[in-house]
């Protein structure tokens, strides 16, 4: 979960845009699905977390639709809100000290991307690598294999805050390390993994937070 | 993972028994499926644990087969020394103070019941309540929840070291959940949920450890 002090997630995206409930309702699960749902901080699903959006109509424009070029924008608008609104989400997770946004791609689909991205951002061995800032490619990988999807370790590439620690499964050397390790310290790292699947496009982001002693403490010291 | 400093698991179990490769193979198949394969510290599979059972023959006995009588105690013997050693492993978790025995039963079927267990035992909030001594069932129902099993909350039931916190979806009282509390402290705690589903026999067995802030230390501090 997040913050239980607060006991759960509310979030509420306010317009004066006219837009008709259903065509909402299809930006918001577009929008949702590149932020809210492409967020963890360690996998434990809130039973009660909720998004809401609420458009009173008052810019009397012509009513939105998804697929008009105004209606594009004000989805891309509405994402990039609510990309936002989910990073703070992560920085804000119990003890986190840094995020990761972990990028898969060249995955046979998206639905592999997607299943790699979350095995990483919920391994607790990456999460507590990110937390040393320890630019431990292999455990990125480990993680990778166990998330059930097919792929070739020997094609596979992962870069760190930019930096290739892993070519093709060939370990990057000492210098190179230290650079992962020194973009490592930041307090948003990028991680990138490239599946190496020939000539396909699959693709999905996770953003997680660190695993630290005092995620643990605050979790382990309250009762509810 | 459970010990990096010995790099991996390497477990070899010996007999004298006589018993042909693929009658030992099956033996140890079933045994691993209710030792090995049912604990986990953090969900992050090792890439090269290996379990090796050799036997030289010595004691000449009739070659032993899974469906004879001393094939079955045979069986039992092996999958009883397995458990022995993968409770030791658990118990030798980076950071571990306590592990939980976690069974899952009145589900639809073993492969649900296992999920649902395996669910649970890779909580991090299930697992640092554990850490903290903390009974809370919330938790526990919660993981079940996102398992991808269907169940009917209403019916669930949770004991937490034999104390009945919930009981067919009703909280126990303050003075019971004390007595759970108090059972949390030992260093072995068994935790049984019964899924409620009526008539069904699905059931399962995965034993875990606690999540502590000497795990996050441990594996935040050293490079690989």
């Amino acid at each position: 979960m997040i913050a239980p002090d607060v006991a759960t997630l509310l979030v509420c995206v306010l317009t004066d845009a006219r837009v008709a409930a259903p065509a909402l309702r299809r930006f918001v699960q577009a929008a949702v699905r590149t932020s809210f749902n492409a967020i963890t901080v360690d996998g434990d699903t809130s039973t009660n977390d909720t998004v809401l959006a609420l458009a009173n109509g008052l810019a009397s424009n012509v009513p939105l639709t998804p697929d008009s070029p105004d209606g594009r924008r004000f989805g891309a608008v509405l994402a990039a809100v609510m990309a936002a609104l989910a990073d703070m989400v992560v920085a804000d997770g119990e003890g986190a000290t840094r995020r990761a946004r972990i990028t898969v791609f060249g995955a046979h689909g998206n639905e592999d991307a997607r299943r790699v991205a979350r095995a990483v951002a919920e391994s607790q061995l990456v999460k507590t690598a990110l937390h040393g800032a320890d630019p431990n490619w292999g455990r990125i990988v480990c993680a990778a294999g166990y998330a059930g999807v097919r792929f070739d370790p020997e094609r596979v590439s992962v870069w760190i805050g930019g930096v290739p620690v892993l070519r093709r499964g060939e370990p990057a050397g000492p210098t190179i390390v230290r650079r992962a390790a020194s973009a490592m310290r930041n307090s948003a790292v990028a991680i990138d993994v490239d599946l190496g699947a020939r000539g396909r496009q699959g693709r999905a982001t996770i953003t997680t937070s660190d695993l630290s002693p005092a995620y643990v403490r605050f979790n382990s010291a309250y009762s509810t």
